[in-house]
């Protein structure tokens, strides 16, 4: 297949579809730094045509390390059109789920997330609740928190996400997953994941925006929590190569290798994302560049002819 | 079965036996607080027993705070009959690993121990050593260890240990388990353990004891690094009742539970060492505290009639 027919491909791919839903962190802006980030070029162009395209536009972050006031006042400052009622999130569905359930957490949270928490007892504690605490991930306060969980008789531990790590300006950083499986392991228990790639996060990010998952497509960096988690849910989804993306990552090559499913073509055309996609799980997926200009080098290995994948159920079309 | 009649029972169980490997933190002393530790209450005086009594005897430990000439000599200073060449630890046994392999590591442990790897080449690293590092797992030193390890084109991570947590004197602590599981998480590999449960290590202290697995016995207080490893080099083993130690962990209560092997006898007898054994995965195991007069409340669900379990080897017998 030439390259040069992508674009049709990409909107025959796309066809149907009414809204979006946006990762922030390595798909807006890349976190940290003195500034508190700096926004990925031609982003912020991005979503003011997104919104001016009469699609649906949801932002969709695992982002905990500041309330959503605070992030969102960030996120204007660099040059975003973006407000608080648009953004889903995971420290409020953590909120809904305590309240439901009467549940007073412990929290491992980063100070600033800590007023989304205003209105929970937290005396008397029996759970916890881990977000991307960053540099509270102390010693001291790891072991404090494994204690309050070892101590309970029914020890519940909440996850604000599951990522492994994500890129600031400086560097790749350790996320939340990994100090959840580390709680996980010294106590025995498994985390209630809140945050992508919960099912229960995207259909409640749908819901707020009123479309079904079959006519919205999510768009991360983060093949698991992104892509994964909204193709589990009925979405399409694309893999941005800005953020934490880096070519093709060990876990993605080695599924492909695996399953002898290596097909890349050439698409762009779809509106502002010029992408490849990956046939994978017998499911498309798409990994491109929205907003940077220019091709990465093809892995050798996948530059081989298209080897259609038959006999699988999709759950997008190409 | 009458509790009176355990002592010969006991005295069968421990038949053949011409050697003891004993665990040091949790079984000897509680380590932590101002003077580095407290010794358990008989501990001191049941190591002269047993060294008086003509039985092999070779300290095996995960202990990684500290070098081993630091760590004898605190332990002399509380009493204790031990010496250096006694001892088995991990760092010495990850150095004659990373010397044969030719691995130059990232080192993410306690300062006390940085001496027992002068020998060994750290520039330009190619694997991450992962020890008890205490308060030195910061999130800016987890980071950066998280960072060496998956900027390697083949990642080598190497644990000294894979321990949940251990008790100090002022409560439990997180041991090394926890961030080489976080470890794993990020960066999607798994770790190479060095020190207990791995057959390598307990099979090095078995050899410098010069004493076959089938005449050794392990006393510890982990039922998983120290009677579990030690089950599945072939030994029997005792679980202590002090230390980490808590009457039934959910995941014994768990086993024998979904098992159906709820089987307790009261047994007394072992040389100094008045123990309760349990019937678990088709092996005997003993818990009871080896120095600790009296007996702690037996849960309504383990008092039932014994149900000895038939049709699977045991790797003890009783």
């Amino acid at each position: 297949m030439a390259a040069q027919d992508g674009g049709a491909k990409m909107a025959a791919w796309a066809r149907g579809v009414r809204g979006l839903l946006l990762d922030i962190s390595g798909v807006l802006y890349d976190s940290g730094g003195g500034g508190g980030g700096a926004p990925i070029a031609g982003s912020a162009e991005a979503v003011r045509k997104i919104k001016a395209s009469g699609l649906k536009l949801r932002f969709c972050t695992n982002e905990t390390q500041a309330t959503r006031e605070k992030f969102v006042k960030k996120l204007q400052g660099l040059g975003f059109d973006i407000s608080v009622a648009e953004v889903t999130a995971p420290a409020p569905a953590a909120c809904r789920l305590l309240k439901e359930r009467g549940l007073r957490p412990h929290l491992l949270v980063h100070d600033d997330l800590v007023p989304e928490f205003a209105e929970i007892d937290k005396t008397n504690p029996n759970c916890v609740v881990v977000g991307d605490a960053a540099e509270n991930f102390s010693y001291a306060n790891v072991n404090e928190a494994f204690r309050v969980l070892i101590g309970l008789e029914k020890p519940v531990l909440i996850s604000l996400g599951r990522g492994r790590y994500y890129k600031e300006t400086d560097g790749l950083k350790l996320d939340v997953g990994a100090y959840m499986k580390a709680l996980e392991y010294a106590c025995d228990v498994e985390a209630e994941v809140v945050g992508k790639p919960a099912k229960a996060f995207f259909e409640s990010a749908l819901a707020e925006m009123g479309v079904p998952p079959q006519q919205a497509i999510m768009i991360g960096d983060d093949i698991v929590n992104d892509v994964g988690g909204a193709q589990q849910c009925g979405m399409r989804a694309v893999q941005v190569r800005t953020g934490k993306y880096r070519y093709l990552t060990r876990e993605l090559r080695e599924t492909l290798v695996v399953a002898g499913m290596a097909e890349r073509r050439q698409l762009g055309g779809f509106p502002g994302f010029p992408v490849s996609v990956f046939l994978l799980h017998g499911a498309w997926f798409a990994a491109g560049p929205p907003w940077c200009p220019g091709e990465l080098p093809v892995p050798r290995d996948l530059q081989g002819p298209a080897a259609p994948l038959g006999g699988r159920p999709t759950s997008t079309s190409c």
